[in-house]
């Protein structure tokens, strides 16, 4: 098996994994923990929003009839009947010639129609009983609309969006103090290898430090999943796989780094031989980490990934982040590729397509992709200042200079100065 | 005070209160907790990576020399001397006519100088005792040399950087099992306003639910600080000092939402007349948000933004989110804007420069700028879409669908479909 692996494409191997994954289980958060969460259901406005007319600025709410003589050399002078704060209910309906002042956001007095900034009267003083209209206005004018925003009942967030903070502002708006969003899926990860040593431990020769465990981790838990750290892995067979058939009960699902290439001690390229495991893909074109592997024991998906730190990276940004937000309830599970110019030829002809982290630059209003320059599929120096993969297809010459490329984006781009 | 504020520039506003801003102490945390956080010193590497030369793949480790006659069709054969795991310390040098089989990351052994993948080689079996070198290599292929990836004492991150997965990895490599990071800073935030109620009270009218304090608590916790909630701030001067003076002792920064404008109960425009008070700015030249306000009191810098949830949430990004990265240690505490064509016209002219908030669109390489169509300031249901600020300059007749425009992102774009 290990040695005639069939080869599917990316898309191919999403869409088999795709195909297993469940969406978690609703439950209820308050909305203070609610963040970076995924709705559950879709959410409406449960009054109108603004649920009252009110003024959109301090000044003075008037009658516009009141107001069509008025001019910046003849001001109209109206009695000031009432100040309406923002918070209270005014007490006084106006009627013709009066005047009350207003602050931003508070309720409009009935009969009142439109708004006069304070810039545009003539006050004598803060408080006094009269004040004079510099310009007409229409009726309407400078005032906010009950309903005018959000009508009750319209959608204002739906099944499947993150919650960010603008999210929150809305949420709170409406009076959902608690929200149902899907479970955060429990990530079991572990790492395969005799060779690696704690981060703690001392290097001895023939030995590295465990550095993909750390990084899983933090993507796991960026990505919206809760990870778990079980021991290492070891080599024999038997002993993995009951490991593994334990861990199994607590996870959702199972990521593991190293262990599913062709070598003698892989652990993990061993399993896929077993008649309890069914294969998802377990070779799959593109460099680095075509080994990259997937499976289901016992009804649960495990993600193999190489150890190899940037190709266990580019498998973790390919498969299993949006195979966490399928789990974790998202509507667009896969981030979108979009297209920019290579900024550099990258001209070498690949047998599949390759991924190369780099960075997005932007001039005049044109997306570059600038590649780290980086052939060493583990090179981990250049691993935290990469923001994208640039898709080098298979085949051909590579790309040229200024030539379009596609590109997957994992991080914010920081738009970095060219050059 | 209040109608004669002085105008500053954003540029302007943000340089006299960055000016007032200090980096944060340093603390040490452990690595699994030390994601996200602001790297205090620059980090170096404690060895050579790789820190041994060894195997890149899986196969078999030779020597160069022994190679030179072999061929597809007539392969060299070589003793098998041992098999080294990765992790392993290669008892055997290989002397002329020997192989050594090898595993991806193993220690490669004395006098070996080059590695031949399984798959061109001819292996009677697994275990073999000779082997069959179908190509010739050269010195050195297939190795991954000592010190070839990162050398020792090279900066493998710089003080100052945010600590991403990818730099976890790197950190761990280098057995920094400890980090020594900057404090974060230690966020008050306040709401003013007799309107507000709790996200969990009945609306009565004239009332509206407090929506700034859920999303300004979000982006302060994203944005790196700790979010302290502290009680709404009453509207009598005097009450309010008094809270604001003992709130700044728990604090490095005070933020507060509201009572910045021209009104009779803006409580937070009246305190800048207070003797006690160091005002920065009152005034600043962008639509929304105009009355942001910062100010010193007690040596503590105070960022009151405006009560208006749009015009709120670009104060923040224009000055809490930079004004939290420089308290807590980031190099480049503001981000970049870039430039992107506006995707539709907005043909109005403004008085100041206009933000608009939207999002980013890619079409063959080129960044478009989409807004909202959100002309009111305060529209909560367009929030949670936004990710970018689009600068409208001041004066003219807006800018022309297809003009290139200034963009401020504030979130990774989701590159959503054009139309």
């Amino acid at each position: 098996m290990r040695f005639s692996r069939q080869m599917v494409t990316v898309e191919e191997a999403w869409n088999s994994l795709k195909g297993r994954l469940t969406i978690g289980r609703e439950e209820e958060v308050p909305l203070g923990e609610a963040y970076g969460r995924i709705l559950a259901d879709d959410v409406h406005a449960t009054c109108d929003l603004p649920h009252f007319d009110r003024s959109p600025l301090d000044g003075f709410a008037v009658r516009a009839a009141d107001t069509v003589l008025a001019a910046p050399d003849q001001p109209v002078r109206l009695k000031v009947v009432e100040t309406i704060a923002a918070g209270a209910v005014p007490a006084v309906a106006l009627t013709e010639g009066c005047a009350s002042r207003i602050m931003t956001g508070a309720m409009m007095p009935a009969g009142a129609d439109a708004v006069i900034m304070f810039e545009q009267t003539e006050q004598l003083a803060a408080q006094a009983p009269e004040v004079g209209i510099r310009r007409q206005l229409r009726p309407g004018e400078n005032v906010s609309r009950r309903g005018e925003e959000i009508a009750q009942g319209t959608v204002i967030a739906r099944a499947g969006e993150k919650i960010n903070a603008g999210t929150l502002a809305v949420l709170a708006t409406f009076g959902y103090s608690r929200v149902t969003v899907v479970g955060k899926p429990r990530v079991g990860l572990l790492s395969t290898g005799i060779e690696l040593v704690d981060v703690d431990q001392p290097l001895i020769p023939g030995k590295i430090r465990n550095s993909n465990a750390f990084m899983l981790s933090a993507l796991i838990a960026e990505a919206g999943g809760v990870p778990l750290l079980f021991p290492n892995l070891p080599d024999e067979l038997a002993v993995a796989k009951s490991a593994i058939a334990k861990h199994l009960q607590q996870v959702d699902v199972l990521i593991t780094s190293g262990g599913v290439s062709v070598g003698d001690f892989d652990v993990m390229a061993e399993l896929t031989d077993e008649p309890e495991v069914d294969l998802l893909f377990n070779r799959v074109a593109m460099r680095p980490g075509s080994p990259t592997t997937a499976l289901m024991v016992a009804g649960k998906p495990i993600i193999a990934l190489s150890g190899n730190p940037g190709a266990c990276f580019l498998g973790f940004e390919l498969f299993v982040r949006p195979a966490l937000h399928v789990l974790a309830g998202a509507s667009e599970p896969r981030r979108r590729t979009i297209r920019a110019r290579l900024s550099i030829a990258y001209a070498k002809p690949c047998p599949y397509p390759r991924y190369l982290r780099g960075r997005l630059l932007e001039k005049d209003g044109v997306l570059y992709a600038q590649p780290d320059f980086n052939e060493k599929a583990g090179n981990l120096g250049t691993l935290k200042d990469s923001e994208c993969f640039i898709i080098i297809p298979a085949g051909g010459g590579g790309k040229q200079a200024g030539e379009l490329v596609e590109v997957l984006t994992h991080a914010a781009p920081s738009w970095r100065q060219e050059g």
